[in-house]
């Protein structure tokens, strides 16, 4: 099946999209999506959600999932993020998607093995489970460790959804 | 000018339009979507936007106006009102409708003199500045107040565009 990250971002989504077959995994594709920070904000949700309306229409993922939120240090960007994943989620439910949600330490843990990984790390570890893949960037990299997430938690026979 | 005026929220989204000529404003039409607690978030969101989608394509507002948001106390309340704010703009952008956005002060400010009126406040002076209409909540009546608070802004020439 063909499992559909996202790691939102106001300023920068990254996606990527794996083939899991139980917890064998195969890279298919990754990308990071860009909004221009001197558009208005209902611009930027709409170019953000457009661009992923088209990766969906493109690619067909069978599932999708994406990390939770929490609320930071810096929390006007947590509200831009938070409005940015309010948008993405709903292209994917619009699709027909079902979204598993994952805590960014749960995310962490799977991928790197440890729950504080930072994001070099995760980004090598990406490379490691997904040889062969260039990475667009560390939002990309963020995305398919989610995808990953989810890979592992539906061959385990859980559903992540909520 | 039909003037659709929001208050965004995941569990109940107020909603309210009227129609301004200058500083003349009269009541159209208002309401609240809710969504099921029970139903995961993807669905809650896609359900919130399809309602605005139908109110968009009933009404034809040529103008849109929200309050912004902060993180208040209660983090989690935010992060769901944000998602769902995010959702509800994705729609106003796809219907090629401007948003104006307004702080809660400027709001309260506007319809009711001063910037820390309550909720029964702005109610009840919804129901003096729009008189015969039957309001269908507190955030309805919410978001009248921001759409009146865009008439008088738009009315003074100002967008309250970001």
């Amino acid at each position: 099946m063909k499992i559909l990250g996202l790691d939102p971002g106001l300023g920068t989504t990254g996606w990527g999209l794996i083939e899991a077959e139980g917890n064998r995994i195969r890279h298919l594709a990754n990308g990071q999506i860009k909004s221009d920070a001197k558009e208005p904000l209902p611009a930027r949700l709409s170019h953000l959600a457009s661009q992923l309306d088209a990766i969906i229409a493109d690619e067909a993922p069978d599932a999708a999932a994406a990390e939770e939120i929490f609320v930071n240090k810096n929390a006007q960007s947590t509200l831009k993020l938070a409005q940015a994943r309010g948008a993405l989620i709903l292209s994917v439910a619009r699709a027909g998607i079902a979204l598993g949600e994952y805590a960014p330490r749960l995310v962490k843990k799977a991928v790197v093995g440890v729950g504080n990984a930072d994001k070099a790390q995760i980004h090598a570890m990406i490379k490691v489970l997904l040889p062969g893949a260039t990475v667009a960037g560390p939002d990309a990299a963020d995305a398919l460790a989610v995808a990953i997430t989810h890979a592992h938690h539906l061959a385990a026979g859980k559903s992540g959804l909520r």
